[in-house]
């Protein structure tokens, strides 16, 4: 397909970057926040995500045993329902470690949306973020249901991308189009939330994505894991993993175009342009963590297998003494080799790595180079840094966002009051 | 054995705590330090251990694929060697990734001391400490043990704890001692080094343990590695691991007290005494970690097994979003569920989770439960803190040791410059 110019819009591949985009972007979705209480600040703490179609809906969610109720409920009902209107999402109450009571609320909470939003029960799921171990205020659930319910609109996509953040200092979101024929724009929107505890499978991260593709069930969930082990589980800000994450994505078919399976037509094109909108969702999760000032990205190549450059690089990526370095702008490449070293099982040659910073070697044979400093303290200056380490032990590579660790993720976390 | 007093220590089980102990208390050991110039301040930076004894050595080391020099040649040396009768220490260079030219200079360093020693190289074994990739400067290396061998003293205890501290604020010393007969004492002495990159398997630790006993060079090494397992293998600051650890004994047999085997007289005088010496100095280093304001304990009862309780004691131990609550003295358990329940791999219930801080029943059937807040709150000022996981899973436990992570931890570690 060929690169279309947008009116407003800036191109990437085969596809545009809508201008202000967000989920309700997306023809047929309707959404709404307001502020019912949970939370003590006045900001927007529940909002829900609507569309009047029967939609596909795919998730990926948290591994974590401590596994939140909403997300219980919310595993439970896709795997029966065949089609789902409406997302529920609350902040500030994470709904984790409630037992039967928060299990009971959250099937609750679906009940009153399906009063509100007149629908069936089976097409609603639920989706929390805060503090876990507190119970959900279901008068203040229900005041928020009703509200959202009454004014759900097609512009609400920015207000639920503000009602679902928690210690989040910005709102996450996006849509990109591109044109499956004439006169028809598939259209993928996403909004997401995320700046703690993140760390693969997942963290916590709220991702709510809508597109008015129509695609099959099977492929829908084929497309959302190989996407997400791309984008939001190759991301880590303090190697924590969260209790609540979810990953949704709703296709309601408004478009004509339908996606059987990978052979048809358009099929590639939405991939591309879906990978592209949970990769951008990804990477604003890192540039927003906590307290970070710097997006590191750690690419580990010619590593013997995938399982060994993943590990590898998320031992840098998480290691404490590489990230307050990176806060510190010093290049300190001995704690790379020591968290690389420190990697059990995993199989490399200590003597063959090579690490370079940007395009700079820094490390050869395991072992520092001379380089340009002030080259390399002018590059540490800046909010993007990038390390690829080499294993020179294989073909096979991965790579891993993650962010330093500063004064104000301490801060944030030592005063972030249960 | 009956418990005895000693005239100017403490009561400890069958042993007893020698006022101002270290490694020269024990009959036979000597040790001297000075400030050869690898530091820029002025602090000492190298020392000698020494006896004149054949003595019979044991060491454990770090499993960082990145093995510094120094541990490499330490490793050789003690492989060959039938005894030992120096240590040579410096800090300030780490002499860790420094390929070749790095484990020349250690061999180059056991060169030197047995010059001024007078003793063969096969009896000298080497330690390094401080920054990665550096070479050590040999010229003020053979300055400093020129220096420490001329004034070799068995007062020099002291001066060697200091030289081989980095970042530590204090130094971490103690002797024990045991009666073995009317006229007959064995002593246990011991210095230690480290306060980040601690993390089992091991951390930039060094330790250092002299004792007057004889013993069975199998015996000692299978004391050596079960007692580390206790200790140092059960702390941790930061998770991150280094590439210079050693704990090494050297025992001279001084006294007349020979342990062959576990059904030797003394045995389990000699393993309790040494035990305590490992686990005062281990607790010492979390204690002095990089930034701590708490030292935590975490304890997993009622596991499964060893492993799963070893996991999920360090999953907690170096979970940040935990370790940022511990310094903000707030009791957030929602965090030490999620980082249990995080453990891949790990097989426990989590409906079954109890958490107690210190004797107080916080977490039941993995949710909250009330508990008496101001009680609470005075404990949580404490420097130690007491968290007990019963998992009612099995019968198996496992206890790590952690500091908290504050702003300290960051600003040691983001301005310790390369």
């Amino acid at each position: 397909m060929a690169t279309k110019q947008s009116k407003n819009g800036e191109n990437i591949n085969n596809f545009t970057i809508i201008k202000d985009g967000t989920i309700t972007s997306v023809p047929g979705f309707y959404a709404a926040a307001c502020h019912c209480g949970i939370k003590s600040s006045k900001k927007p703490d529940i909002c829900i995500i609507y569309t009047p179609e029967d939609s596909i809906c795919s998730g990926v969610y948290t591994k974590n045993k401590f596994c939140a109720a909403p997300v219980q409920v919310t595993k439970e009902t896709l795997k029966k329902s065949k089609s789902i209107k409406a997302i529920v999402v609350n902040s500030g109450v994470a709904n984790a470690c409630t037992g039967k009571t928060g299990y009971g609320n959250a099937k609750k909470t679906i009940d009153i949306a399906a009063k509100y939003l007149k629908t069936d029960c089976g097409s609603i799921i639920v989706s929390s973020t805060g503090v876990i171990g507190k119970q959900l205020p279901m008068d203040k659930i229900e005041y928020g249901i009703k509200e959202c319910s009454s004014k759900l609109s097609s512009n609400g996509g920015h207000d639920a991308a503000k009602a679902i953040l928690t210690t989040d200092l910005q709102t996450k979101e996006i849509a990109v189009s591109f044109n499956a024929s004439d006169d028809e724009d598939i259209i993928i929107g996403g909004i997401a939330k995320g700046s703690g505890m993140i760390e693969p499978d997942m963290a916590t991260l709220l991702v709510f994505i809508t597109t008015n593709i129509g695609i099959s069930k099977s492929l829908l969930d084929e497309i959302l894991h190989e996407e997400t082990d791309k984008s939001f589980n190759s991301i880590t800000i303090d190697g924590c993993q969260s209790t609540n994450d979810m990953v949704v994505v709703m296709a309601n078919a408004r478009s004509s175009v339908f996606l059987k399976d990978k052979n048809s037509k358009y099929y590639d094109d939405f991939k591309n342009a879906f990978s592209y909108v949970m990769k951008y969702l990804a990477k604003k999760i890192v540039m927003d963590g906590e307290g970070a000032t710097k997006l590191i990205k750690i690419k580990v190549i010619n590593a013997k297998d995938i399982a060994d450059a993943r590990t590898l690089a998320f031992k840098v990526a998480n290691s404490n003494l590489f990230k307050c370095a990176m806060f510190g702008q010093d290049l300190n490449w001995g704690r790379i080799n020591a968290a690389l070293g420190s990697a059990a099982g995993c199989d490399f040659d200590s003597d063959k790595v090579k690490i370079y910073f940007d395009d700079i070697l820094i490390v050869e044979n395991g072992m520092g180079v001379e380089f340009d400093k002030v080259e390399v303290k002018n590059l540490m200056k800046e909010r993007e840094l990038n390390f690829t380490i080499d294993l020179n032990y294989g073909d096979k590579s991965f790579e891993v966002l993650t962010a330093d660790l500063s004064f104000d993720y301490i801060k944030i976390n030592a005063l972030y009051r249960t």
